[in-house]
């Protein structure tokens, strides 16, 4: 079978398990925020059109220099993407032929990227047993040999996070082997108590980090993300970018939803609460799942090691979470699930409980 | 100075003048259908908001087939682009080292994008005397040693139109020096009696085609183009693009537009009608133009060879020329204007009066 490498798009997913796509469906396996898009871009949206007859800026001036400014950054610093989808491939483009290590199981993209640039990639494994982090230890022995290494954090797709001084442990001994560190926060939006570790760019020029405004914002049909590094780093990935490369109403709905404070609020306590109770649930019912801290989780049911008559059974009733045959080191063992909608979250509830009654 | 390297966007252009934005101005830099966007698009545009919170589809799979039918195409011999210019991106990744032949002047993206990926550009100049068109006798010699050639047809900024039969000439020349001909139709429906030669394509495997959606139909600010190649060319290149590339809202935009024939023709009506009573004003006052046959013409004043002193006057009467600074072969001596309204077209005659008045 040949699986989708993403969630999102379904009707992939349906077409490759020879399944027919059911008329209703909840989609699971895209992480975007559920309570989005912000009402401070959609009541904009009739105004947009007005826009779309001219050229993007090429340069996204406006949203790079608000940016820059939130972050306490130059704005040469930071260059806007066509999503983060674009700015890893122009990471990857500034690695080609080069080692990269890849932290896994986590977002398949680093890899597709470094590959199609000839990069020698090589993974290290987290502790699936214990906290779902890497070990130091082992982390050290990897870099000696690494010119760059990915680690997004919160990992995508196990929720995990790594705490400010654990990056900077990292950070440090990247440093010290000459090693790049790309780390991506595409989610680091939906932790309640995130500290920024941006200003570190000044100090560490192996350092560089990606964004994304899609997951927050509930905008990933526009494509827009971002990139902190310094200025060199940021020069030679722009010479990549092929011109008017992000458009004009992602670059609205960024300018419009990057002060957005409440959304963003009102969305992590929203996050919070339903985690809580979904987790309470899990437990309660006898599935494992990752540590999350944000909107997504990894799942298994503790009863059985293969996740795949799971899969299947909730496919059929309607419910699409996002499998995991991609993941190194899951391959399939695991299914992902966005949190989404309370009722969304009941449904799932409701029908992960008739599994547990058809498995019994 | 620091001229910016296209048209549109004219804060750059005064910027680097040193010169304020005037607060009324009316831009004819950039190559947009003054009668788009299309109704068959802007009635839909309310909708399109519903769709920006789910990932586009990364194969766009359905703008993909309409446009192979349209063509009698494969969809596997189609790529959709994030504008023009990422399909140029592409391409001239694909020809990382290669020996590129431009035939100047022209769009100056070919130029940015192969040196981008190292390769050995060489120019060809049309005849500027004449028909503004290229040599085929010095193009066979420049053949001998070219990878691949990049013709613009019909050619911007020039707005001069290759025939069918000379298209094919330049093909087979092409062929028999196994040379890549990548023949940029961004302009092609502008024209009333176009004949296609994407047939041709089964035929010769060195021949690709690039298309844009954004100037026939006034969406530059959402990102659209194609290119219809070979089924191993169009392999190669997506594996280059980065996923979801193309956003959501451009594709709908280009499943609206596409079949929108009348509008098609009402524009190509309208532009020959104007450019048709703007020739003649030009005739009548002493300015010379270039043979074109779309939606925008270079200029100059027959009286003066160099066209900074009009360029300047004309900015400061709130009308932006696109200048040709960095069209190798114009070197400034010309300016281009696009077809715009009516109205703006009569301000235009009325500006240039009042420079004949002036230099009298």
């Amino acid at each position: 079978m040949k699986w989708p490498s993403h969630g999102s798009n379904p009707q992939y997913l349906f077409e490759a398990m020879g399944l027919p796509l059911p008329k209703r469906y909840i989609d699971f396996s895209a992480n975007i925020n559920p309570l989005g898009p912000p009402e401070s871009l959609t009541k904009q949206w009739n105004e947009f059109i007005h826009k779309i007859n001219v050229y993007p800026d090429p340069y996204s001036t406006r949203l790079k220099e608000n940016i820059a400014e939130k972050e306490n950054l130059l704005s040469t610093q930071v260059l806007i993407g066509n999503g983060g989808a674009e700015i890893i491939t122009l990471i990857a483009r500034m690695l080609t032929g080069k080692r990269v290590l890849i932290i896994q199981p986590t977002f398949s993209e680093y890899e597709k990227a470094c590959k199609a640039n000839g990069c020698e990639v090589r993974y290290l494994q987290v502790n699936h047993q214990q906290d779902w982090m890497v070990d130091l230890e082992l982390l050290k022995e990897e870099l000696r040999t690494a010119d760059a290494m990915f680690l997004c954090n919160p990992n995508n797709p196990t929720g995990v996070v790594y705490s400010k001084s654990q990056i900077i442990d990292i950070l440090k001994l990247c440093d010290k082997n000459d090693c790049q560190l790309i780390l991506d926060e595409a989610f680091y939006d939906f932790l309640v108590d995130y500290k920024s570790i941006t200003s570190l760019i000044k100090q560490y020029s192996n350092l560089i980090i990606l964004r994304s405004m899609t997951k927050m914002f509930s905008i990933p049909g526009l494509r827009l993300g971002y990139v902190m590094a310094t200025e060199s780093v940021v020069e030679q990935i722009t010479t990549y970018q092929s011109h008017w490369s992000v458009n004009t109403i992602a670059m609205l709905a960024g300018e419009a939803c990057l002060e957005d404070e409440a959304f963003i609020i009102n969305t992590q306590n929203y996050i919070q609460r339903e985690r809580k109770r979904l987790f309470s649930f899990f437990e309660k019912e006898n599935f494992i799942v990752s540590p999350s801290q944000v909107n997504f989780y990894l799942l298994r049911d503790a009863k059985t090691e293969d996740s795949f008559q799971l899969f299947t059974f909730l496919l059929q009733k309607g419910i699409i979470p996002r499998h995991t045959f991609n993941f190194p080191g899951l391959e399939g063992s695991w299914l992902r699930f966005a949190i989404k909608s309370t009722e969304e979250n009941d449904q799932l509830m409701e029908v992960l409980q008739e599994w547990r009654i058809h498995l019994d």
